[in-house]
């Protein structure tokens, strides 16, 4: 589920956010948690074997070591790298949310734009609303796991009810090695045409309409087929993933605290290395959510994804509402409170 | 109220912007003088516990802590992560401004293409007007605080003049589980294309017209739609929101002034941390401003928030006055001055 | 005036861009030099306390001051607040020069497809054309100082032309509490359908284009409505304007030439803080050409501002022009050169 | 090939990206592995003359360039440098391969707008969408080598089937100094328009849509022939490169480990610079991959690289597939499960 | 000439990019050698002046002065302020380029709806074109310096074909204080309604069509106009170019070797300063690029610049071909080798 966190925090003034960083569901806390351990661990045993195992010239090695690749690690370009990823991606997802095609303004001019109040009239106008929705049902089952897991063959498309098994075997019949996705946007194309002709449209601006409309449609499924195509190249993400994997497993030696005694007295033996921690969550828990927003899961199952499912029920929903019920189906027209 | 400052500065120059510096309405001050004094507070306590309460072996351990937080506080890239959330933030926030619709095309359309002088015909254009505004009400209503506090309940809108009870109940028989601001739009379309059978709307070309402003009129509503469903992932800020707190936490101890006798003869006791306060202002301000701006309020309840609720009076105000009163309510054409 | 600063530079080549560094007109120097001036004296006057006014003590007390102020200067996030800020700012100040709206597409369309040689039909074009510049001036008059200073009343518009009488009187008569740009455009479309009835337009599709051209240009208008209901939030303002305050107001004490006998032998004693003087032109000089030009005026009355009077006065002239000296007069079509 | 790892990350969770890192194909490895070796090699030579050829004069020596060189390597900006180029260049990319036009929406136009189940009426269809084919094959071989390749010479593309043998030699009878692509567009818009008067478009409307959708598909085309003649300006090219180069040159002296003994005894001679390795990784490898899929090959045969050949056989399939095999060839339309 | 490097580096896989080092034509060593010379001879000669002229007493007040300027010289934020004003101009030149309008849509449109394959047929769409260059001819002279070289006055633009003596005269006989780019395409609008009259435009869909086309390519010429009209604030500008002279002036004292005897034992006298050498380029050459190609010659006559002569060349000669030869010059429609 999306997780929307509007509501809660409406009406908390002062105390102000603290509400936000103790959610769980959605939360980096339960994205990283896993990851958080291991580093801990990974730390805690380090600084054991430092501590107890080593001989006093094994120690003078380690701290040489522990000294040098603290100072440098400033040379991993860290903000640097992270900060051109994160903004190629955001812009990424944004841009695929908004990818979605939503059938509003196509069933609107369908419900205005063809006629004809009688059984094939309906029939006409659900089934231009049926391929518009299965168009986008075909797309994102190539795009989003989730939708892919409600709809793994194209049976389970015919019994939710998007298609008609007459359909599936027209579909099937036409080959192509590429997403037939498209193949709905012409029967609905082809369709229109014909009840031009039969007068249900009636006439030529209204079938441009039609076709206008379904046209913006069909480039929000392309668009999501182009995202789906061209991945961020292989390389900005594997650049991403070794400065940070390397940033942190220098600090895993960076960062222990050493034999006080040996340094000046200002040094502080604190045994939990607050700071790094700290880093390794602002680092590590932005690395996690990109390349996992960007790569897995757009359109996927974390908490925090685009509920891809819920969207394509709204979608048929309002479409049938539309086409169907609310055809030709209007309040009387009245005087308004401010007629004077 | 949006808070407007423009004229203020328009005569001031010399002394420039000095004048914006003491604004109390949507400034700073007011957003986070709360804050502000908490911060203070904590601060002083601190200072006062360590200059009276602790003792020698105390102090010695308190100044190694408060060295280590201030030298280490430069782990945490506020730059970096704060500069990356505010521009996030930002423009989310100008686009949702631009996606308020406004009526004005529509209006102009109505005015120039659905005729009639009789009642009918007023009654229709004005109660077309009226669909388009409904819809944009309830949108906001969902939106925007303000505008729910405005119309907590489908009643409110009615009494308001923007739906008769017949709309109301027509609309309630309708199911839906989403938002349904997308019905009186439908009403639109077949009003219109009912008014297109009756010779009110005169030609094919006109018709489509109409639709055409509607559809962006509701290509509008709908990207409100969007920015309320789907927010800025929580991840993002829980990161900027610990990040912060964690570096005023850290700044509490660090930025101390420590006993001078103890350090070099250059050291300096100003008892008021001037700069790490300056500091406050400027990290807490900003992240307080996004997250209120873009999680609360972007049409919420600041002074610095859009005035939902003045531009939908506005909105239906001029909506009318433009169908109805100054349908073909022409000033005479004559002559202009530079005719020759 | 716009400063333009092409020609000038378009012949220097080695020389290069020097001259640039030496006009008054629009420059930094001009903006700034009375803050310049301030800034000098008030370092200059802290310098002379220090070396002839203060005793030995107080003096030691200064040193100490104004190396904590130097070396913690560093905490206010100068480059991070003014480059926000900065790309805010330019990106809203190109954005709303482009929305000013010039009539050029909507004066081609009226002559080409608004016919009637004979009188009616001049005033006709003439009308419109005139309808849709003095909604600019309308929505200009309420953004530009400059045009406001122009036409400071409403009686100023009609004595320049861009209105009658009775149009004022018809305008005066609407009520409304918002600004009434919009007003002639519905007039423009009342009137455009009105030739059409008489059969000036001569088919919808033209009557469509009309409808279509005005609707772009009064989009732009709408773009300069909005651009000045919602100013940059306060807020950013504050932050960016504190910053540099108080930047500076350090720097008056912490770049001070300190005694160099106390200090090691390299220190210098310049009397003038060249490099201070630089970085005040930098980020002062940045900050007030932004506050300045987006908050005062963007179509203010800088030297650097949009020449919004001589836009108006081209766009009345040419839309004249192309409606009504330029209807079907066409040079004689004949060969071209390239005829074979 | 594209490089998709999409699929390959969906299941992984908990060791996330590590699979990420071993990838070859299209990895950061393939890529720079060459110049690795190269840069590790010549390291490995100075590491090994400063050990063991030198005296003890010239090592002093050497140490002194070493170290002065280490310090003044921060003199070259790189992050500023690269970041800007990349920042420059993956926006090219991405808006390149949106511009490579795909024929979707034409086909569908065609598909419903063009009549006639006659040979003529499928011949019809058919030459529209191969003049659409054709162009776009024509703009890919002056843009993409790997498509240049494929058809080196018009014989090749008469050969694939996307002209005949008489439209080659009409293309080549007309002159042209500049890229022919255009031409088939002309032909399609001529052959339009005669499939109007020979009444097989039945309307005025239908054939604008068919130009207004031709002309979208020519947008495109045109702004790759753009892409292509208007290079990122060679100056930016060389500041990078140079700055990347020279840096490399420079730490190939200043990362010595110098010989421990001479300094302070924190020292550590690990002989394998692992961080100036890492860092040649993300330098260099930014700079291979910026400069390599901007210059040579945005097109290209890289591994990462648009398939173009692949596309253009899915466009030209789908297109004959929809104009003609789903002409007017409709699933029966029937009640839909939600029927009631 | 635009410099393409693109097929040069095409083969080139290793040594990669080191071709790019060594190319001259619109290089950066062309661009900037004579301020690079002037530059070494400045440094030159401060550097002999220091170890030849000067007493010992000089020199310890030189080295002061020198060791000051070298750590001021951090405080003008030259990586800040540049970065700004580079991708302010680099997003300005994409943009203008993108601005150029081409007539290849005008020109297909013109070739498919304006009819008649006899000669005055021919000089019609002859004649619309040519008004649609010379449209872009007249704006592009007072945009680019080049294309001002070539048509110093109208009879230049006569004499190339774009304009015939009449239509000079009644350019002539119009007046206004502005650019008249916009007077071609009104005739082009005028024309194009004279020729819907006579029949030649056979529908009034297709006229609208015409209008929309010119519209979208004058739209374009608007957008030069802008750009030439409204330059960079000379602020920004001047901002840049101080920061840059003042910084190459403090290193050309702050990076001369001091005489190493007085130094540390770690000193090293290379008397020719590699990397401010190298600084120099990346900065001085950046801001000259900016500079020259933003404010002398977008459009204009440096190597790298856009051909704009060669562009109005091609686009007459399209147009012509586009609109002559190929109206209804089609090859015979016949089977495609998929046919089956």
């Amino acid at each position: 589920m999306t997780v929307s966190y509007t509501l809660e925090v409406a009406n908390a003034r002062f105390a102000g956010f603290s509400k936000l960083l103790f959610r769980w569901k959605g939360s980096i806390y339960k994205l990283l948690y896993k990851e958080f351990i291991a580093f801990s661990v990974l730390y805690a045993t380090l600084s054991l074997t430092y501590r107890r195992l080593l001989n006093s010239d094994q120690r003078k090695m380690f701290e040489k070591v522990a000294k040098y690749c603290n100072q440098q690690s400033n040379l991993i370009p860290m903000s640097f790298v992270l900060g051109f990823y994160v903004s190629l991606v955001v812009n990424r997802w944004w841009s695929q949310y908004t990818s979605i095609p939503l059938p509003d303004q196509l069933m609107m001019v369908v419900s205005a734009n063809v006629h004809g109040a009688d059984e094939k009239g309906r029939i006409l106008r659900r089934t231009l609303m049926r391929y518009a929705n299965l168009s986008s049902v075909l797309i994102l089952r190539s795009v989003s796991t989730r939708v892919r897991k409600r709809f793994p063959t194209m049976d389970h498309v015919v019994e939710a009810g998007f298609m008609t098994r007459d359909e599936q075997k027209k579909l099937e019949s036409l080959y192509s090695d590429f997403n037939k996705y498209w193949m709905p946007m012409v029967w609905f194309t082809n369709l229109a045409a014909q009840a031009r002709r039969e007068g249900r449209v009636r006439d030529d601006v209204a079938l441009r309409l039609l076709m206008d409309e379904l046209n913006k449609y069909r480039a929000k499924c392309s668009m999501l087929f182009h995202y789906d195509w061209i991945s961020i190249p292989l390389v900005y993400t594997q650049v991403v993933t070794i400065a940070v994997y390397s940033f942190f497993t220098v600090t895993l030696v960076g960062r222990q605290f050493l034999h006080p005694s040996e340094d000046s007295e200002d040094a502080l033996d604190l045994y939990v290395p607050v700071f790094t921690l700290l880093q390794f969550f602002f680092y590590a828990g932005w690395l996690k959510k990109q390349v996992a927003e960007q790569i897995i899961n757009p359109f996927g199952e974390d908490d925090d994804d685009f509920e891809t499912n819920k969207l394509i029920d709204r979608n048929i929903q309002v479409s049938l509402l539309a086409v169907d019920d609310m055809y030709q189906n209007l309040p009387p027209a009245e005087k308004d409170k401010y007629w004077n």
